[in-house]
């Protein structure tokens, strides 16, 4: 019964209008996929995508890194952009395609944890600057130990996706490694909680490593000083583990491997498998498959046996030193240091597994406010209320109403949109925070005046986009971080546990200090003492009380 | 002070990593980027995907769509999924890269309002398929009009993005015209708020033209019969309008142009501009260019005083016959036919403008629980109690708790996942419901039990992802929504006020109807009336009552 009206175009005259689709173009009318969907956004992810390429480039080169970011105002909405840094530089043969190609990069191909993974971001700053204001990047890089430095613009042919070059020539540079980029973007100049301090003051916080000096649009300079001199131990590249792997990527890797023999193959081609597994996996599968088989000669369902042999043969979890997580330490001084609240609870979970790919989850919880007043012990053990003490550090960073705030990262790298779409949103609204003591509406954060800090370290992050704004919902990585969030919710519980117990003693305290001296004067009379003897006395009770607190 | 440690990597080394990366291996990694990150959902996406690309090639050309859907269960966690229409077909030399290419179709280079947009879908639902089970797609198409059908084994060669033929011949097919699209891959039945069936009725309120056979794991048919006979009008192809470009973007056009004068450059690329209006522009821009300056060789300079020019010269506002909504009437009657509710109110907005591209906005509300007996007016007037009904369409849809559903669409799509992150969710939360008479949380859906859809009409949707779950929060698309969800929220409140004085008159009458036969009774004996006269009485003393009720 197929009902057809007059045709109005034939599949002949579809088929005219079928064209290919360059990825550039793809990602020039798609510009939101990479963050830039709105103009305070542009001028933020052209400064992130800049430092995480630093960052990754300095730890690689086990430098510390130290990082200058400039912004400075030009003409209708252009503001000029520049970030420098005292990284290894990149080889003149690389720097036209690093900076003008979508889709090319170092870190895609590779299993070890890094900010930067996909080969899009600074390419794509790139492409905004041209798309708005029509000016391609001005790069310069000096390679350690190279005599001069090279001098780049350049911009994508998006329609093509490869680097146009406008200039390039060779120059004495003022730095002995590093690469300087710079870009002009039309933007309006972020506030608030996406201003470029904040970015940087979060940084910050999962980076202590890191010196950061920052000269705003009014020419001054703000400098966030590493409070570490050790750069993280770095991570190791590992293979894909047996158990993480799809059926297609297996008969993707039969078909590219150099290996000769399906033992050597599954040997050198993924984590975790020694001889002997290999063997197991091999004998298990059955299929006519021996150990000497030619791995790019076997049949689709030759590879299938393989496939369902490799799930069931045990192989030993992921490695993890892989991973560089923040650290305990590391996160509570960071926190400390650049958020002030009453108290810290700081945990690292053990590394995990999702697809094959291990992470990490670490939480940091804030709590309290800086202005409020704040109870505490003295050297005697009593108890006391502290001045309120206003931090500069305090000002924007700490919550002013009863809401929680939340900080994400990622590989080290503040997530700073996107909060509503993202797994670690998911996982913290979707924690019963009740049960630490605290307020909460079904479905929301909880209310109380704290920051809760979620970083997800891995060697693959599933960002939502091509943005890196939020981390797409893997229940495996929703349970880890939601795991995290209890243990930290534990030692929360017992800290407001005792900060409600000192503000309760602290009121009976009052009421002693208040009442002790008309006691001592009633004993006086009573038992006609001296004024020393009523002194002696009174403090002698005062001590008697503390004691019997204390115990 | 560059604090350096022992050299890790040299910029050598980094250089010897980098490399191209193709956009199937990108997107293979990615997968979640595209929605294939549960298994539930693959199955979902792989039928919509297919459902969708079959809609816009059966309006296309004209034919009222009819689409089979079959899923059956394989082994292990695989299913055999198959999408069938009476489409146009597809032209053999096309098939290959339609179904075995990324980034490959006729929709991205054109501004008129489709469905699919990017040329991924139905691609990477192939390479899924070939990533979990190793197979490949299995296509047939008939051309209209052509003697045989063209049959197809594809895959795609990821590390080249390009499609790789195991099988192609010509045979005999069932249908004059049209194109069966076969996956098998592994996934979880969709079940649910997310199964297939609520997709298809969903689909179904928003594309009342369209006749859908479902055949479930089972093997038991569900026909969703079309309840209008007509195609929507066809979108028409527009050019894009001069206020919503971007410099880059008209630099890029200027050297792509195949036009011979500024002149004609300006009245042919672009969308309501005439020779007045050309030479506006080219006056104002001055910068020495004039009616006949040759496109090619226009410098940055004066491409950037054009820029300015063009974005100050008025210009009509962009037309707006290439967006076809779903209309207030066909929506109210889709709600009506698939949602089971005590009232419905609908609202279609004007067309506006994001970046240049046209787009419109309609809202539905459907509101009550079906389950729950309401008031009506009967003939007379009278209000009476209605009969609870259960329809078999309203166990599903209609949500059970006293909190709203919203049901979101893009382009005639209902968008399944990510509600979170979407634009359409923003703008309803952050709408004051209170207003209306609602319940509602801050920051929160409101809490009645109504379901509320909402219907984003575009020549260009911003989708946050490849997987176009969510559409990305452009303000001027969340100011729309809201305007319309005021509008609705408005007729809302006119049927809340109508219900809550029907249900005090219904009180009322209840107590009227409860004492009339008393106070007939007490006259009867007063007056001393027959029973005829009794009755009469009170008969008219009811209508009395009801007369002064209307008033």
């Amino acid at each position: 019964m197929n009902k057809t009206l007059p045709i109005h175009n034939t599949a002949q005259q579809m088929a005219a209008r079928q064209r290919d689709i360059s990825v550039s173009e793809f990602f020039l009318k798609n510009r939101h996929l990479l963050g830039f969907d709105s103009p305070a956004k542009a001028i933020l992810i052209t400064i992130k995508e800049a430092v995480d390429n630093a960052l990754d480039a300095c730890e690689d080169a086990g430098i510390l890194p130290e990082i200058w970011v400039e912004i400075s105002y030009q003409v209708g909405d252009v503001y000029r952009i520049a970030v420098e840094d005292n990284g290894p530089g990149i080889l003149e043969a690389q720097l036209a395609r690093i900076f003008g190609k979508l889709l090319y990069g170092s870190k895609f191909h590779k299993l070890s944890q890094s900010r930067g993974q996909q080969g899009i971001g600074i390419s794509a700053a790139g492409m905004y600057a041209q798309l708005t204001t029509g000016k391609p990047l001005h790069v310069i890089s000096q390679v350690q130990g190279e005599s001069m430095a090279t001098e780049l613009l350049v911009s994508i042919d998006t329609t093509k996706n490869r680097p146009e070059l406008h200039k390039k020539t060779k120059l004495n540079w003022h730095r002995p490694h590093g690469t300087r980029v710079e870009a002009q973007i039309e933007g309006h100049y972020p506030k608030g909680a996406h201003s470029i301090e904040m970015y940087l003051k979060q940084t910050a916080i999962a980076n202590p490593h890191v010196t950061f000096h920052f000269k705003n649009l009014h020419g001054e300079q703000l400098i966030f000083q590493r409070s570490r001199c050790e750069i993280p131990v770095s991570p190791v590249e590992i293979k894909p583990h047996p158990h993480g792997i799809e059926l297609g990527r297996l008969i993707q890797m039969l078909n590219n491997t150099d290996c000769h023999s399906l033992l050597q193959f599954l040997e050198n081609e993924f984590s975790r498998v020694g001889r002997k597994t290999a063997q197991a996996i091999i004998q298990q599968a059955n299929e006519s498959l021996s150990e000497r088989s030619y791995p790019k000669r076997i049949a689709h369902a030759q590879a299938s046996a393989l496939y369902r042999s490799i799930k069931t043969v045990p192989v030993s979890v992921p490695r993890t030193d892989c991973l560089a997580p923040i650290g305990e330490q590391q996160l509570a001084e960071g926190m400390r240091k650049e958020i002030d609240a009453d108290f810290y609870v700081v945990t690292t979970r053990p590394p995990a597994v999702y697809r094959g790919n291990p992470f990490q989850i670490e939480i940091g919880i804030a709590y309290g406010r800086p202005s409020r007043s704040e109870l505490a012990l003295d050297e005697r053990g009593h108890i006391h209320q502290k001045k309120s003490h206003h931090h500069n550090k305090a000002e924007s960073m700490v919550p002013t109403e009863e809401a929680t705030q939340l900080l994400r990262f990622a590989n080290r790298v503040p997530l700073l949109y996107g909060q509503a779409g993202c797994a670690i949103s998911k996982a913290v609204t979707n924690t019963n925070w009740h049960t630490y003591g605290l307020a909460q509406n079904k479905g929301t954060l909880p209310s109380a005046p704290m920051i809760i800090l979620v970083h997800v370290a891995s060697v693959w992050v599933p960002f939502t986009s091509e943005a890196k704004e939020a981390i797409a919902a893997y229940d495996e990585i929703i349970k880890e971080i939601k795991l995290g969030l209890q243990e930290c919710g534990r030692k929360l519980a017992v800290e407001l546990h005792k900060k409600m117990r000192l503000k309760n003693e602290y009121n009976k305290r009052v009421h002693i200090e208040k009442y002790l001296p008309h006691i001592g004067i009633a004993l006086q009379e009573i038992l006609s003492l001296s004024d020393d003897q009523r002194k002696h006395t009174v403090a002698q009770l005062d001590d008697v009380f503390q004691q019997t607190r204390k115990i």
